[in-house]
């Protein structure tokens, strides 16, 4: 067997390859999409407006505008929509959940991916205030989990390969790499993206997945980069790692009386993070509650999108910020009402795709914007991102709030440079480098990826020091107030997702308080009656097996339910029955010999419901005999076991359930995931409580 | 107790800080120290060198340096072996087990880090083929240790502060962020040396923990950045992140058909320094039997030092390799026996503390040594640096890795310009760099937090990949001899650490297999004489706790050993025994009123040995009642739980013992850390078995 044990390692890394590899081009391709998209409408506008301002007919390229990103965002709201729901929104909450180890439905479904590149596309084409590396993250955690399984349900394709990736454990480490590669792909940050699996999801540090995941990270920004290389015609100059590159920051000075500056900056954006995530609540919650038919949510799209133009045009209509032309950024500035040789600083930033604007406001000399232009941007540009976070079209949220803090902090640069007119420390770009990493911070509020992302976004180890200083502050002043967008939009579906730690003042409850009781039982002989009238009635996962239990004592049923033998799966009992291993069934013999491992492994990740299996009524009053199947050691816990340590074993080890068992070796209960998240704690102004929250058990 | 919780959440903060703060003025002190010592024998022997050059009298300063190194490393090797042995080395695989969860007797002890320090300065000092990297990383670790606590047992001091720290899980999780901070002073890696502790140390990622491991790397590398600043006259001119900087590599372009030169460069790599860990392995066994009077040890270090220096003399006299001078480094060229207005190259790199070497390698200008001076170089210092490690001197690795691999990549660049003479990628700065990750993967065998760190060193990101890959290549060809030379330190030592995977083919051993087996087991109520001669003949940490069992029935000990009730530790049993909270005392109800939480945590970790506790005659017929004291819920495995399973829970949760129970909740084992590490997978040519070792209990 040691030829499987090598065979089964170079199946994944090359599974790890391949991922990477596919994440990039996927990413070069949206990159490629958009930038022609949006190309093609800049160019129509820009060339109206240029012919209009002497006829005076403006209404023209303004309704063109308007137009166009209503109908681009339209058919991104469209497939969304009416294509896959799931596909909205940055999908990091998803996939947050799903490396947490809650199984949302089709998260990872091909068409769940296609829908979610169509609609990026079309969501940034059509200007709105979104960015692509979010649902990038998504789109390789998709990929990966098509890949490790080798078939596709949406295609209806089952390639026969890599059968033996096909559980829980070995698909979510798939997934995992994907979301790595996901963020490497966005950001050019490979280390960032095994530190963003890990901070999110992974809660055990294991060496060789944390190896294929970098792996497959490294591959796609590899990918990504070469196949940037060759679009942009300098072939394997490879300094384009990822979608957005925040550009090099040459100049890396800070001194020391500055990191008071950065605390004050992450104060700001922790308390305009708070803000921001405030109104998204209140406006989801609407949402939730209104906007719930289709035609409503892509016609809402398209009125965002039709504001965004407008915004757009009339910060550029009414301010005259007109700077004298200079060899400032890459892309040529664009002229709009300035005389010749002048450029609008307004349309500079509002009339480009948000990475390029992103570009401009970190690297533009001093003096590029005045403080009208910055300031109107910074309100505009926060109300409507906060307005677009969950619509129903993919949308990233980094390049959004990395706008927004750019913004402003690069009018806080400003506002220094007037304070110490004569310093040479009072460099924009810099201050708006450290507001977007306080927005960033205080609107998602990760801490540790998110540092790396930005120093390796940035390629400027120097400027760590400071990203890191403003992401805590900012994490802790927003924390005071409300949570994270992406736990906030977890918690408001309901989904029982474990926190790092047990709740604070959790170590005096204990399993009996915990637990599920009474538990639904199975003797080792069971009749196949009751065993699927249970199936069909309970929604478990999980049931312990037992001796020396009675279905039909209803007393001893409130104290303990026999001596606990093992643990069966809901999956496990369903291809039993469909087999039909029944102990009476003349066949047994023949059936048993015949049993694979992959029969139960086949109808993975679907099994079918018990209401398709078809038992005759005296197959009915057969039994199964299930020691042969079920998992004899799982873990238990006794019955005075505390929380705290409960929540330790399932956070460690991913566990679903796990059975609690008295002095007497007897089933007493069980607890489930959602037992243990009911227990929050709650921080609210400094307050540290522990409330019990109600989720159904559903 | 918000209140309470809030406190010790801001302590665990300020501890952090503290720790982050001392290690980068650690850091400071020891760069100070080596910058002087070091001018000083410099500036002697340039001076005599420049004198004797034309006198004819040049063994004066050859006599002069052997005699300064010799001498300086005397007392370095005297701090060690006199001192404090534990202080020898690098300190990382003793880290390393320590976070693993085994306690190494002095290893995080205030004498040690003395011993350390002034060791570490002495050696570099004394121009060994040492750097001062991994002893800082140990450093960083015991000065964790000591602020945690808030004592120290060397001094006898204790400053009753953090007394709620004095736990082993909350000091591990202090000492890997003390870990995290050296690596971070060290390198100037903060975001390495989080990686660095979690690669080498915690086994769960959490969160809050990883967070407070960051701001302990941030606080040490801007301690020592601001410090540094400050003791170089420019005052917060913050770019001098680390102890060792690699310097900017500004010029950051490399092709792609340059990935397949970096692969062969890592197998290249994964060779040497597989040769490189097979030297030392032999070398270790023979000092292991050969050197072990201290006077030796002394003695052998002082003729490697003499022999550095002789070597380094021959080669500066040997090798006319004159280049003119021009303005290159920052640090002045040495002229030595060279015409005015040239410099002698071999002086370049030999004449000089090992970090400027590595600087020079990396950014002198091509052409700026010959090939003789490099080849001359890679071997003789491979050879030192092999002899070197094991010394009973504190020595880091990292930096004489770094030269070995600097010196012949330099020499592949050169290589590379001679076959391919008009490309411009030829750069041998750029090779020096890819040799040097080679090398250092071949040797140490890290990946993640390496790359990260190499990455963070050299200042650029855009390295990141080829870094990877290369350090990738070099782990995976060593592998395949050998293991990494800590790992193969560790293993000498006999020290059970566990691996990161359960071994390979294990999965149908199951715990009554690996279980120790017969079981001392304590009753609830159970008698002082008992306890004592158990504790006496026994070493085990704890013991389980059962009710219906006699010591006395030795047929029914063979199989189960009573129903299982909770574990109590040995510690635990001592304070009982001290407080004499006997049932049959007549005090007994005065005692347990006044008995405190911190009368069990006031002699952590050191308890008084059960010969110190004194009891009379008459006392060892009482009863001790365990039950209000034992753990009541620890964690168990059934009997037919297999070794992965069993593994997992230890490496997930840290454990140090479990008990096996039986369908009947009787104990019928104990699984220990040992019993695990028993069963090791064992690569070799690319078959994979498992072998079980003999370790010994003791």
């Amino acid at each position: 067997t040691t030829q499987e044990i090598i065979r089964k390692e170079i199946a994944r890394w090359f599974v790890s390859l391949l991922i990477g590899v596919l994440t990039g081009l996927i990413a070069c391709f949206i990159d490629y999409m958009i930038d022609k998209c949006s190309g093609v409408k800049y160019d129509y506008v820009r060339e109206y407006v240029n012919k209009c301002v002497e006829n005076f007919c403006l209404y023209t390229p303004f309704l063109l505008w308007v137009t166009f990103n209503a109908g681009i965002v339209m058919f991104g709201a469209i497939f969304t929509a009416y294509g896959e729901p799931m596909a909205a929104g940055s999908g990091i909450p998803q996939i947050k959940c799903y490396l947490n180890g809650i199984k949302i439905p089709r998260v990872v479904r091909i068409k769940t991916l296609i829908c979610k590149v169509l609609g990026v596309i079309c969501a940034v084409a059509g200007g709105l205030a979104v960015g692509k590396e979010g649902p990038m993250i998504h789109s390789g955690a998709v990929i990966a989990a098509g890949v490790s399984q080798g078939r596709s349900t949406t295609f209806g394709i089952d390639f026969k390969v890599f059968e033996y990736f096909r559980t829980d454990k070995e698909k979510r480490d798939f997934v995992s790499g994907g979301a790595a590669a996901g963020v490497a792909a966005a950001f050019g940050a490979p280390v960032g993206g095994v530190l963003f699996s890990l901070e999110e999801g992974a809660s055990f540090w294991n060496q060789g997945l944390t190896w294929r995941i970098f792996f497959a990270s490294m591959s796609s920004t590899f990918t990504l980069n070469v196949v940037q290389s060759y679009i942009k015609g300098n072939e394997w100059e490879l300094s384009n790692p990822g979608l957005i590159n925040f550009g090099k920051f040459t100049d890396s000075k800070y001194s020391g009386f500055e990191i008071p500056i950065f605390i004050v900056m992450g104060v700001i954006g922790g308390l305009l993070g708070a803000l921001f995530n405030q109104i998204n609540y209140m406006l989801t919650i609407y949402r939730m509650r209104y906007v719930r038919q289709r035609w409503n949510q892509v016609f809402e799209a398209m009125i965002v999108a039709a504001l965004t133009a407008t915004a757009g045009f009339v910060s550029i209509y009414f301010n005259n910020d007109c700077e004298p032309m200079k060899e400032s950024s890459e892309e040529a500035p664009v002229q709009f009402f300035c005389d010749d040789g002048q450029y609008s600083s307004s349309a500079n930033i509002f009339f480009h795709t948000p990475e390029t604007s992103v570009k401009n406001l970190f690297h533009d000399q001093a003096g590029s914007y005045d403080i009208h232009t910055l300031g109107f941007y910074t309100l505009v540009y926060f109300f409507l991102a906060c307005w677009t976070y969950g619509l129903s079209v993919p949308s990233g949220l980094f390049i959004p709030c990395i706008l927004i803090g750019a913004a402003w902090g690069r009018l806080a640069g400003i506002f220094f440079d007037y304070c110490f007119p004569d310093q040479d420390w009072t460099d924009p770009g810099k201050y708006a480098l450290i507001g977007a990493a306080a927005m960033l911070g205080g609107v998602v509020r990760m801490t540790i990826s998110l540092t790396v992302i930005m120093v390796e976004a940035t390629g400027n180890v120097s400027y760590g020091l400071p990203i890191m200083i403003v992401l805590m502050v900012a994490k802790w002043v927003g924390d005071f107030f409300n949570e994270g967008i992406y736990d906030m939009h977890v918690h408001l579906q309901g989904v029982p997702i474990l926190g790092w730690e047990p709740p604070a003042m959790s170590a005096n409850i204990s399993a009996t308080e915990v637990m599920s009781h009474p538990v639904v039982v199975f003797r080792t002989k069971e009749n196949v009656g009751r065993i699927i009238s249970v199936l069909k009635k309970e929604t478990h996962h999980g049931f312990p097996v037992v001796e020396d239990y009675d279905p039909e004592d209803s007393f001893r049923q409130q104290f303990s339910f026999g001596t606990f033998h093992g643990i069966i799966l809901r999956e496990q009992l369903i291809t039993l029955l469909k087999l039909k291993v029944f102990e009476e069934n003349p066949n047994i013999h023949e059936i048993l010999r015949n049993m694979k491992a992959s029969d139960f492994r086949d109808t993975y990740p679907r099994f079918p419901p018990i209401q398709q299996i078809s038992i005759t009524p005296s197959e009915r009053k057969m039994t199964i005999d299930l020691k042969p199947f079920l998992n004899q050691a799982p873990f238990t816990v006794s019955d005075n076991a505390s929380l705290p340590r409960i929540f330790h074993l399932f956070r460690a080890l991913g566990l679903r359930h796990v059975v609690v068992i008295d002095k007497k070796h007897q089933v007493i209960g069980m607890v489930t995931r959602k037992d243990l998240a009911r227990y929050k704690i709650w921080r609210h102004h400094g307050q540290i409580s522990m409330e019990e929250l109600q989720i159904s058990h559903s």
